[in-house]
């Protein structure tokens, strides 16, 4: 049971993670999020800096609704928009997670380098006595 | 002259964002970067995990390739893939600025809140002496 709610966990994540990274891979969409991340605004103030109709950038926010990565709620007859953290999170934690295993990987090849210069003829495998 | 020169960048650096983000928004494609984040791998090496043809998993290479996300050299007859961490730097970088703004956001309403819980009859406005 706890091995089905741990997949299940996981092809959830998986599901918003494509659609994040779905919604994250148009300008139109970034920029609106770059607006958003200065502060919660109306709909028609975040259209208002892009040259297109207010229904073209009305589809680009629904995008960016249904991926989680921001939030509408009513003030009045104003609908606000805003970002939601979590979603960016996510995103944020699948990159670090990539970069740590690589950039052990990039530290191991340097320290190889490293003692390949102090000593051009030994290889590391026949080196007897390392020296970091 | 510089102007132009800065525009081109900055629609190249968006164009290319695009092209990660896009990447990024498929989950095999994910695991075959988790995959080579752990070192640089022949095609058919990062293959076999996947219950894919080896045509299907090369699509999905392809499209990592021309993302900028994974590079491929020759060795003898064998072709290596490996991650090209810059682009991912360049995807970062962009999560990192966004998420800069909005952790300053957060950090002044905490700051609000916490004053208004210290004396809740005044509001940040009518506040003559501030108390931190």
């Amino acid at each position: 049971m706890v091995e089905i709610e741990a997949r299940k966990e996981a092809a959830s994540r998986s599901a918003r993670l494509n659609a994040v990274f779905a919604a994250l891979a148009d300008p139109t969409r970034r920029a609106i999020i770059e607006r958003l991340s200065r502060g919660e605004a109306r709909v028609t103030e975040v259209a208002e800096p892009f040259h297109m109709s207010l229904n073209a950038v009305s589809k680009h926010i629904r995008v960016l609704e249904a991926s989680g990565v921001i939030e509408r709620h009513r003030k009045g007859r104003d609908h606000i928009l805003s970002i939601n953290t979590r979603s960016l999170d996510e995103v944020d934690g699948w990159i670090g997670r990539t970069r740590h295993y690589w950039e052990e990987r990039l530290d191991a090849m340097e320290h190889l380098l490293r003692e390949l210069k102090k000593d051009p003829k030994s290889g590391p495998k026949d080196r007897k006595h390392g020296s970091r």
